[in-house]
């Protein structure tokens, strides 16, 4: 079959033929139709990762065929027993087990699950790691409630804007941050009530004066700019924080914590079974990932690069031709 | 009646007659036989607190006499509807409205309270602040399991004694950190594991090779500490924050926040409920609040001032005879 292996690091992708992999018992081999790019695999080419072997195929979003039938995979492995956090053998999906960025792949027959019949490969291939992580980190961790109002920050990535079609289609009122005003522009024609220019020195008081403050905000950055978010949350307000971009957090305020009675919840990808309820809150509402640009198996390294310029808004696409 | 009364900030509080208070409608009059001091009290005399007015009877915690039967005051008001978090109006009894370093008190007849009978008048007036802030820091806000480690910070405060104590009743392992050998030696005594002293440079992994990591961590200081206590985390735990002496909280992780699926939560005093929740938990495990030193109303300032020194090991209390 042809795959994109990572050969060396630092090095591009390479377009191979390798051999088909074979199931064992208990587990599938899944036809790949999409993949889609997560910054995680661009890390990994970058050596940004612990515990790399090679040769390896990346990818840990795919969508395709088992048994005749559309289905995507489960983008994890190993989750434990323990809803609440994943156990020592957790793992994502193309690191080490070869993941979707290939004609073929074999994965736990478990984490083979219909695909919502309203999608594309593409959209379908881009929805599971970024929407099981906004999933988890909006409904499991900070327990939306409808009317609600939210505050996503880094608007554009893929999981921010799973997170903002989530919770428009919970029934909350959803502002944005971005350094980007044609993001922010975007993110208003998907159903964003306001957004600010993070670049701007009094951004915090023109959201508050567009919006009032916030139930819940979503966060990837932390940095110096996080004590901020927590003056821009209402009583109870809760923060969830799926990333770090910016480096560690400093100037936290104890007094706002406890007075407002704030909770700052840590949240990373989600279990197998909020992977399901994920897939059918995405049919209820018929929600379609956005998709970025949609690039051939052949041409995974031009798709690498826009991921690595942190242009695109959406998810980027493999299209997995046979 | 006889009160001890503010007159001025930064001066001694001056024992008067001042007029017996009178129940308006819905209101209780309360005989106190016993008070006890927060730090609060403390702040307040020194003008640290927003909104003082003068003069005014101090004062949280009470215990005494209604219609002839033993009873303790919620020690705050005006909570409002969302259990999650109290309301605009909210205020803790002692400023405003005056408090209980008096003979007498005028409450909400709905915030009198059967006192727990296993209790003496001191020991009761210790409870209601600080039972009422470690039950729902400890349980409806971190949901402490039987069998989970617990740490806290900062033994001998009264807030912190009390977690000990309702930690251990839950069937927590509990361990400790204070600047005070004395203090970790007492708190060994009344049933923690272990401790350390965290004016030593190495009492984070100190405590790691004695316990292993936490489930819950229960604190009152932030500051620049806080920052490590994340990484005494297991997996999913809780840090549940009720004050912030040592103030702003840096070099926070966000990758060990969301990696290990931590939860930070701030907390403050509690509702009525759950104010009623916690003296049913007293009784049933018969708990009884450590007292660290019990003064006369005429001493008040005698026992402000072992407020002040922060040598105290539980709480300081006022007796308040006819």
């Amino acid at each position: 079959m042809k795959a994109l292996v990572l050969q060396q690091l630092h090095h591009p992708l390479v377009l191979q033929e390798t051999a088909q992999p074979r199931p064992a018992r208990g587990e599938a081999l899944v036809r790949l139709k999409a993949a889609a790019l997560n910054r995680r695999d661009w890390w990994i080419t970058q050596g940004q990762y612990s515990q790399i072997q090679l040769p390896v195929i990346l990818g840990s979003d795919g969508a395709g065929e088992y048994q005749g039938k559309p289905v995507v995979l489960y983008p994890a492995g190993a989750w434990g027993n323990d809803p609440r956090v994943q156990g020592k053998d957790f793992r994502i999906l193309g690191l080490p087990e070869n993941g979707t960025f290939a004609e073929w792949i074999v994965v736990r027959k478990q984490h083979v699950v219909p695909k919502p019949g309203h999608l594309s490969w593409e959209q379908a291939a881009a929805l599971p790691l970024a929407g099981l992580t906004a999933y988890r980190v909006l409904f499991s961790r900070c327990r939306l409630r409808p009317g609600e109002r939210v505050l996503i920050t880094g608007i554009g990535g893929g999981v921010a804007l799973m997170t903002l079609q989530f919770a428009l289609a919970a029934g909350a009122e959803v502002y944005v941050t971005s350094g980007s005003e044609v993001k922010i522009q975007k993110a208003l024609e998907i159903g964003a009530k306001g957004g600010a220019n993070y670049r701007e020195a009094d951004w915090g008081n023109r959201l508050k004066a567009q919006s009032g403050n916030f139930d819940v905000v979503i966060d990837s950055a932390g940095g110096d700019g996080f004590a901020a978010l927590m003056g821009l949350c209402n009583p109870a307000a809760r923060i969830g924080v799926y990333g770090g971009t910016l480096g560690k957090i400093n100037g936290l305020s104890p007094q706002i914590l406890y007075w407002k009675q704030l909770s700052i919840l840590g949240s990373t990808m989600g279990t197998l079974s909020e992977f399901k309820r994920m897939l059918g809150f995405v049919c209820q509402h018929r929600i379609v990932p956005a998709v970025d640009a949609v690039f051939p198996l052949a041409e995974g390294n031009e798709a690498m690069q826009r991921l690595a310029g942190s242009e695109q808004f959406g998810k980027v696409v493999l299209k997995i031709d046979e």
